[in-house]
């Protein structure tokens, strides 16, 4: 993903704590490093980890927990009414280390979680270590047993110092999070904003993802949800908005200009009927934008693969045109232009002397991937998650050809078993 | 997919001279049966094979040959030169052994093929013993080294005789196929009915895939291309029309009247920009829908897993209505709608006492599957081909948990590198 030297045959790559130090031709490399461990594959490709930049990890518990039906009844009949019952430490940090179990396996080596108990999912990830950037969120019109604002603002507090403290110690950092414009007050979404310059910390927020909001935004604010943002300065800081479907061609010059990083969320959107953001465009208009999977409760997996090709299928059928979105700009906003989109485009995303060594091993010579003519076009239109080989995050192998080596994957399925099982018995008490 | 019993819970299958003898409970099957082999699994699901409705087999060997290129372009410029160039016998032999390797291990154990040198496409599948309709197709403008018209015909009828008369030896049976309204002929078009009636099989067509074809039909014939098939009688015989983006209302309800197969190919549609079927629509008109995945040469695979998710979203999202496609319809439609739409619905695509036993046996325990609350929306929106553990066709088992047992995939891989050294020579002359 690195413009100056984009595909390399035969390549290898140093890796020293934690960061990229050489990348080039294996012949160039090989001589110039000891290394303690190696790693090698042929017919393989080695690339960036991909950044799943808008999820909400712990909520895999909900997986496939109801499906099919309108997205207000998904709300308030099914979804809120068994988050309020069994949403806990415990949920969270058994989901929590799901989601991680298969993003880390399908070679997503980053993601941006937004969840109740953000310290317990912050936990976790650090255990694991994945890279994430955890949001410290906040609500208003949050679930019966929710805490008071005051009280969440305080939580957010703690946990930004909390984590901020950890520094190169560990992989997870925080972010702010504001839920809606329509789930908080303007008051609040200033405050946020606030915190997020004074702590220099981005603001994660989903934002024009239904017309609903849009209807809403008219109605309580007189301007559409980025207008209004921008009305409030919301953009100030950097700002990662999921979702962006409905825009006009007045606002994405706001999102250019103000350098929001979007995340497209290609499968949540077909499958709830949300509708289809216009990335060919945001792109045109040199936006930034990245990809994530939502959570697996809209998706129904967090397989960053997926995305990119249903990213790629979306844009060329809107636009009427294949040529939109190729290969390799998709390939770019599951890395490069995803980090970028989150606010880590100096450290991750491209394979470049100097950055983070979070880097993924992926096969290709499996049936589906045969026979081989371009790179890129099989990264996007061939390869599967079971593709991936191995995942290294800050150089640290968490994943080698079916090992997990910093957690037992059979203890979670136990954990996962027993956390189900409570929210299949509570669902048919709500049935 | 039997509405009467839909999902057992430790159910059991037995299986006798190609034929599904019992289904039902385990503890009513297994002390009935005396068994020679037996198969057992936990969290797994039994189900039909998938059922790809389109396809091109060979043309897996131009997998991501020519990408994110205007249709006209992929077709001129790339895939018709290269076609004349390397297609031959060898070629469709190849190719064809590569997709059904990639078919049988992703669980799909029929497919419908139109391609060139369709005795060897036969040939193939008959020693894999996958199923497969493979298609005399029959083209007025081909490529420069195609047979005259007239030769064409008499391949057509000698291929025809030649695999009806193996009857229930094979598991390959023939069917017509024409190309399209726009490179056939109207008298041409005209025979290929003549002849489907003649011998009682189906006709495989490409139908109102593009605006392009629209334009044809009405300047040519001054009709859509639905219209103007139905004013020549072609849906008399049993019609499998491939695509089927571009109708009216009136002409869904010829579709369903004329009980036409359509076969929606969500991937390549949206990936070469061609459109969406309304598929919601045509299921509400009651016409008979399956799924297929058209060429990997424009999709790039030949999952069917996609092609449901995919088909899924497409609709909920077009229909702006998330409870259109449930997976339990989407799931038939890559199974018993799917056997319907191509006329094998009395012998596949249910689990059912005197079916054939073409059956798949699928794990829901990976990562991306777990928890699980419904089986049909995990099948449909997180399971992957790789999560396929067996497949049978016929009652013969082709995979098994890693193994192929009716070809060497090695030898295949070895096969498949010659003729793509091959096609990447002649690549570097064209270029």
């Amino acid at each position: 993903m690195d413009d100056a030297r984009p595909i390399i045959s035969e390549g290898a790559l140093a890796i020293d704590q934690g960061r990229i130090v050489a990348v080039g031709f294996a012949r160039d490399i090989l001589g110039k490093f000891t290394s303690n461990v190696e790693y090698s594959g042929i017919d393989n490709v080695v690339l960036p980890g991909l950044v799943n930049g808008h999820t909400h990890a712990a909520m895999t518990l909900l997986r496939g927990y109801s499906d099919d039906v309108p997205l207000m009844d998904w709300l308030n009949e099914h979804i809120n009414p068994i988050e309020a019952a069994v949403v806990n430490e415990e949920f969270v940090r058994v989901g929590t280390q799901l989601a991680c179990w298969e993003m880390i396996g399908g070679g997503t080596t980053t993601f941006v979680d937004m969840y109740f108990f953000h310290d317990v999912a912050a936990t976790v990830a650090n255990e694991l270590g994945i890279r994430a950037l955890i949001s410290a969120s906040v609500v208003d019109q949050p679930r019966n047993d929710a805490v008071d604002i005051d009280d969440q603002w305080t939580q957010a507090n703690q946990f930004i110092q909390k984590w901020s403290a950890k520094g190169q110690h560990s992989t997870v950092k925080p972010i702010l999070g504001g839920h809606a414009i329509y789930t908080l007050k303007q008051a609040h979404l200033s405050h946020l904003r606030d915190l997020a310059i004074e702590y220099e910390l981005p603001v994660h927020i989903h934002l024009a993802e239904s017309q609903f909001e849009t209807n809403y935004s008219q109605t309580t604010y007189g301007n559409t949800p980025i207008n209004f943002l921008e009305s409030i300065d919301f953009f100030e800081p950097h700002v990662i908005a999921a979702h962006v479907i409905w825009s006009t061609a007045q606002e994405i010059d706001i999102l250019a200009q103000r350098k929001v990083g979007v995340v497209h969320n290609p499968t949540s959107n077909t499958k709830i009927a949300s509708g289809i953001a216009p990335i060919a465009k945001y792109l045109d208009a040199g936006v930034t934008v990245g990809l994530g999977t939502d959570g697996a409760a809209t998706n129904n997996d967090l397989d960053m693969w997926e995305e990119m090709r249903l990213s790629a299928y979306l844009q060329k059928v809107t636009m009427k045109d294949p040529t939109v979105l190729p290969a390799k700009v998709v390939l770019e906003m599951a890395t490069s232009r995803g980090a970028e989109a989150i606010g880590l485009g100096n450290e991750i995303g491209k394979l470049r002397e100097g950055m983070r060594a979070d880097v993924i091993q992926v096969g290709l010579k499996n049936a589906h991937q045969l026979p081989m003519y371009d790179v890129e076009s099989h990264l996007v239109y061939a390869t599967h998650a079971s593709d991936v080989k191995r995942a290294f995050v800050e150089g640290e192998c968490l994943y080698n050809e079916g090992d997990y080596l910093t957690f037992d994957p059979e203890s979670v399925r136990r954990q996962v078993a027993q956390v189900s099982d409570t929210i299949r018995n509570y669902q048919k008490n709500l049935r």
